[in-house]
Parts: structure tokens; sequence; C-alpha cells
């Protein structure tokens, strides 16, 4: 429990931001209390390689308690917030009583959005979360299983059909590794399918992949990810999905498995807030990101609209988050020793992105790579950034091995199993429906 | 599809059994089709380390289409069996026209019983898939977050009391590591959860604990389990399980977390058969593994009831479905070669159990061994055994270093989710609910 003598602050979400405004006030004389509605901090610019079966989630999820359990000033709070009463300084659970905070920093991430399609979601999942990504990868394992035993060439064309929307680093990433997976990993291991039996579409609303990269990186990608033996349309409006495909640009793509990757909307801050929000949901910050001025509050992360000196908007990636809860901790301490902290400054220390096997293409302003050292950079900065050694060692020696034997490991089709029939009623049934062989 | 002209096996499950019949007939000339509702072969005797967040599910599991991927004459189903017609010979399936067959090979193990106390599954779960491991996992996990904030004494003691009932190898094997999980692993990260807050129980019908191995061998386990912190209680009579405990010889121990290792049941197979069953659910087979004398049908492992030549039941574990397994496929192809396989006779190599962090024990008849040397063999035999070589190595390293440190990695806490609800109007219901504080 919370000294009642000492400040006490309190950070939602333990994302890349809460975690690095909880890990900033280490040495501060604060209690802290850390509430997320997951036991696990989840290291989600690998997620895609859950859902493409490459990695198991326990890879890239640590409990929050277990990665912060040596700072004494912390305690961890498994709950969902459901208000903020800015005028009182309290925050409202769902489990447990209201919590008073000194500070309160809000780090609540953000979830995909279909731009008020919202109807899409059943046939398009985005990933976010460990669920998504296991529902994913058993989308597109369940779809193989399928297409190996399906007669008719339509619909086994279809089941073999992945369509990727969004071609931002998530887009290309999931492309990269979906053709990795359908093309290489599998094809030893079905009878009817083989390495060129799948299509894999990439599907980009602007006219080049990875817009927020400079456009020599963006041709770069897009020939690496054809040569993977992704199909690319560029200018490609989606107005519709449904069970059957994605209609873009006026044409049907029949499709099984739609994979979203289009866009995001920041989480329910701006509610809690009762204040305004831009157009993907965040709430307008000021230079020392607090909202509405409020000096108490901080929001940051993909939750927070935020300019850079230039007034560019900030873009929601792991970098700017974990900058952003590093500032929050500092202007704390700054304020607890009577000083007032200088406005936010965001460092970009360059962008990366991977494509597949042996291809990433990374950005630093004045130089760039690509290709297998960009790979071979994006490969060490992941790992490095992993948080929890066993972690580190685990992926490091899964990649290896895939890198080696192109075997994707995780390949389980797990949840959502019917209970098993009782037999003698349901043999009635199905001897009624189904053609007799003669023997 | 199946050559019309060769004979055609079809094995109905993926397990010890059904793999070790499908690779027994690797050089026979049949085509085999082999059926799971899974995609994927399950290492059951580790489930339990799944189950107490030691090992991730990918670590236990393989496809079973990427194990049987180089042997050509194997096709791989997904599907669930609804009945069997002996007469025409063929399997009734769900998703796909019914499959002939000339031999067939029925491996469909068995699923925990509750001995007619149905009523009990939902407060006492069992662990037999990934699914009942990721959600005891989850229902453990739960109960220590919750008690690390639970105010109340009576309610926060039933969160930290853990009931396993059953006294065997799989009880015994949850009980040691729960106490390691609970006492050991989590206590750093939490603040108000010590090494001394949880009780582990271990309940057993019986007088002792692993019936099936020697008396030494039961006691040395039971001074070992009590040694890492589980209490056992002996001769304890169960006759009720609710959401708030069990009650053992009229004494009701307040739990919230009661799992079931106390028996099962074999599938429906003799459902399948319309033939008699024993009281464990299991077909009666004869001396050549046939049920009701069909020379075209084999019923092996957990789903059998055979006994070995003193007239003793075969027990339900691993090497007598291998075992069997492997005769089914000798047992055809002496038939495709015109002659009789001799009857089955089962090899008892030994049995191996583990109760915790460097104690096991091991029976091989003749001599025994127990404490820290049946311990390494038991980690060397069950690596040496888990399919898949990537899974062996990232199962050593996972086990090293749980060994080192003493971590449990996979303790992520998933499925389940509320979706997220919109703050307003949940903020209303709140704050006429909650008790305001005082800022």
């Amino acid at each position: 429990m919370p000294n009642p003598k000492r400040p006490h602050v309190v950070i939602i979400g333990a994302g890349f931001g809460g975690l690095a405004a909880a890990k900033g006030l280490e040495r501060a004389d604060v209690d802290i209390t850390v509430i997320d509605k997951r036991n696990h901090h989840l290291f989600q610019p690998l997620l895609y390689q859950v859902a493409t079966a490459g990695l198991s989630p326990a890879d890239i999820a640590s409990p929050i308690r277990h990665i912060l359990r040596k700072q004494a000033n912390i305690s961890v709070l498994l709950d969902r917030v459901y208000g903020i009463d800015r005028e009182k300084k309290y925050v409202i659970l769902g489990e447990h009583d209201p919590l008073a905070y000194d500070w309160l920093i809000i780090a609540t991430g953000a979830r995909h959005s279909y731009f008020g399609n919202d109807a899409w979601e059943p046939f398009a999942r985005g990933i976010k979360t460990i669920e998504d990504a296991t529902q994913v990868r058993r989308n597109i394992l369940m779809a193989l299983e399928r297409a190996e035993t399906e007669p008719d060439p339509e619909r086994r064309a279809a089941l073999l059909t992945f369509v990727i929307i969004g071609g931002g680093p998530t887009g290309v990433e999931m492309a990269g590794a979906i053709a990795e997976l359908a093309r290489k990993s599998v094809s030893s291991d079905f009878r009817n399918i083989g390495a060129h039996s799948s299509r894999i579409i990439l599907l980009q609303r602007g006219d080049r992949l990875l817009p927020s990269f400079p456009e020599k990186l963006s041709a770069k990608t897009l020939t690496a990810i054809q040569k993977l033996g992704a199909e690319v349309q560029l200018k490609a409006n989606v107005t519709d999905i449904d069970a059957d495909g994605v209609t873009a640009n006026n044409v049907k793509i029949p499709s099984k498995t739609v994979i979203w990757a289009a866009g995001v909307t920041a989480s329910r801050a701006s509610e809690w807030l009762d204040c305004g929000r831009d157009t993907a949901g965040r709430v307008q910050v000021s230079t020392r990101l607090h909202p509405m001025n409020d000096p108490a509050i901080f929001v940051i992360g993909d939750t927070a609209a935020c300019t850079d000196g230039n007034g560019l908007m900030l873009p929601g990636v792991a970098p700017v988050a974990k900058q952003q809860g590093e500032y929050a901790a500092k202007a704390i301490m700054a304020h607890l020793r009577g000083r007032e902290a200088e406005p936010f400054c965001y460092k970009n220390y360059g962008n990366l992105a991977t494509i597949g096997r042996s291809q990433a293409v990374a950005d630093f302003g004045r130089f760039q790579l690509s290709g297998f050292a960009g790979w071979v950079l994006w490969c060490t900065a992941h790992i490095w950034f992993l948080s929890g050694f066993r972690n580190r060692i685990g992926v490091g020696i899964t990649w290896l091995w895939s890198y080696i034997t192109f075997e994707r490991n995780a390949r389980l089709i797990t949840g959502d199993f019917a209970p098993d029939l009782p037999a003698t009623r349901e043999l009635a049934a199905h001897l009624k429906q189904r053609p007799t062989v003669e023997a």
C-alpha cells in the first residue's frame, strides 16, 4: 500500500511508455502503482512472428511484476480503468477501490481501427494482442489445412489467398512472414499444397510501401517483397470486406484469410479525461505532455497527439513512447526538486522495418541500410530490446534455427474446439446427410 | 488421395500410439491416413509444465504433418470422427466424406473423468489438452494476482490455497511444480505474497502416493514433496467440489484453485464400435489387440483394455501406447506377407515420475533410482523422447535456465478478456457504486 506521506504516481499501461516511466522513477522518493488490464508486457514489434508461427507468445511477453520486481517503490495492479476524476485526483477501477494520485501517467496505447467500418472486424483481424496473434495464426493454419483436402478449385484458391491490408511496417512484415510460411516452411508437410500454390497479396492505399521511410527504401522494399512471392497492389482502395474476400478498386479478391494492418485508434483516454481528440482518437498534449494543461497528468505514447519541433506529428512507435515515458519521470523528479522540466524533445535514432528472411530496411536520416545488413541490424536491435534475458536467448536460438532450417515451430491450432459429442446420436444424423461409400 | 490398388490403413489419433503405428508402416506397401481433431501431436507427460508456466505450448507440441512429412505414404487429415461402419469398413468424419479402410487403428486416448460427478468439472479442471493447461495456468496466476490485493484474510487464504486431487504421477508433478511456482518463482514479484503465504495440498484417495510404484519409492516421494512445502493427505475421500473449495473426509478446504488429476476415461471408441466397455470406458481387445475379434481393427493405447501375460491390466502410459502402435504396424506387415503376428507382449522398461526441482523416482523392477540421480534420468529421458529436434534444444535450455534462476518464464494470463467498454456510461455507474475517496 502507498505510504500516505510520499507522493503517489499512478501509471496506467505497462507498454513501452509506461515501463520507461516506471523505471525512470526508480530513484525518486515516490510510491508508484502500475495498472494494466493484462499481467504481461508485450513486445509488440515481434507480435507478427507469433501470428505467423515463428515465435511462441511467452517468447515476446513477460509478467509486468517480474520486469519491475527489483524496484521496491512499485506496486503492480492487474485491473481495468473505467474513468478518471481529475478534480479529486483519482482513478476509477473495475475490481479495486478508487486510487488517489498525485501524478498520473496515461500510457494506454492504441488498438486497431477500421475507419468506421467495424463490420469488417470479424473478417479482417488486426494484430495488437497475444489473443489476436494466436487467432490469426489459427486462421492461417486452418486455411492451409482446409485447402489440402478441398476438391473445388475456386474454394481452394480462396483458401490459399492471403490478403494483408496496409503497407506500413506491420503489413510488410506480415506479408513477408506469410510468404515464407506458406511457400517454404509448410510445403513439405502437405501433399497437395506446393511452394507456389499460395497467393499473398499486400494492399496499400498510398502510392508506395512504408510511406514513413525515404522513397529509395520504399522501392527496395517493393522489390524485396515481390521476390519473396508476395503481390503488391498500390493505390488500392478497399471498399468492402466480408467472409468471401476483399473488394479493392471495385475488384473482388476471393480470400478466406484477410489481415488488417491498416490503421489504429488511440485508447479511451480522451473519454476518461472528457477532453477532445483528434481523428485518430489521440489526446492533444502540451509540449510538456500535459492534456488540458493539467500539470498532474501526462499522456504519452500512442495515446498522445504530440508534435515535434517542426510541427510534425510524432509517429506511434516504441521509441517515441519510451522517450516520453522517460521524460514524464524526469519531469516529476524535477518538480520534486522544485524545478520545471524543459519541454519534451524527441530524438529520432532511426527507423527499422523487416521484410522477411535476410531482408530489412533501416533509415537513419543521413544514411540508410537495406538487404542483409539491414536484417542483421534489425535482428540485433530486436533481440537487444526484448525485455527479460531468458527471452533474448530463446528468441535468438529460435531465429537462428528457423534461418537454417526454414522451420516455423509454433504452428499450433489452439482454442475453440467443439467438445466431443456423443457418437450414437451424431452418427445417425451423419448417415442421413452423407452419401455412403461402397465398401 | 489413396491409391485404390494399395491397401489403405486409417489411423485415428496422433498420440504416442498412433504415431508409432504410422512410423512402423514406413516401409509397408500401403497408403496411410492419419486423422486427428487437432493439428498437433502433444507430448502429454510435460503438459503439467505448461500448466505451471515452466514451458510454452509450442515447446511440447509439433504439427502432426511436420512430424510425418518425410513419410511419403502418409496423408494427414484434420477432422473429427463421428462413427465407424464396421460392415462397410469406413470411418464417418465431420468435414470430409466417409473414408474407406482396409485396416483401422484406433488410438484416441483418454480424457479426464469425474467418476460421475461431472458437476465438479468447472471447479477442478483436469489437464489433458493445451487449452486445459493454459486455463489452469490462468487460474493459478489469477489467484496469485487477486491474493496480492485481497484485504480479507479468509478470502486471501482461499486464493492462496491450491488443492490437487489425485496422488498418481500427474498429481505429484503438479503439486511439486505449483509449490515451486508459488513459493520460489513468484515471491519476489509480489509485494504481499511471501514464500510461505501459499498452501499446496495434495489429496490422495489411497494410502500412499504413486501406487503403481514400489512402496519404498512412494515413501521417498512423500518425504520429498513435503520438503518442497506441499501438504499431503492420504486416505482422503473427496465428496464435494464447488466454487469455494473441496470437501474431503467431511472437512471443507477453502480454495479457489482446485486441479483434477484423479482419473481418466477412455475416448468414445466403444460407442463408434458399438461394443462393450469396462468401467474406465475402454474397449476390451484380444491378445492381438482386435476388438470383437475383428481382424481389420486394432484398438491401442489408453482406449484399449489389454492385459499382460499375468492377467494384469496394462496402465495408460506412453510406453504401452507406443509398443502397441508398433505391434499393430508389424501385424499389418505380417498379414501383407501372408503370415500372422504373434500375440502382443508388453516389455516394461521402467517407470518414471518427477516430484520437482532435482527430485524424481524411477522404477526398473530390479533396481530403483530416486533423488537427484532419478531427476537427471527423468530430464534426459523426457528431452530425448520429445518429438522434433528444435523442441529438444529449446526445452533443454529452458529447463537449465529455470534450474539456475528458479524463474518460470511462461507466466502469461491469456484469453477471455472482456472488451473495452465505453468509459462514460460505465463511469457514471461506477461513481454510484463506489465510495468516493477524499482527495
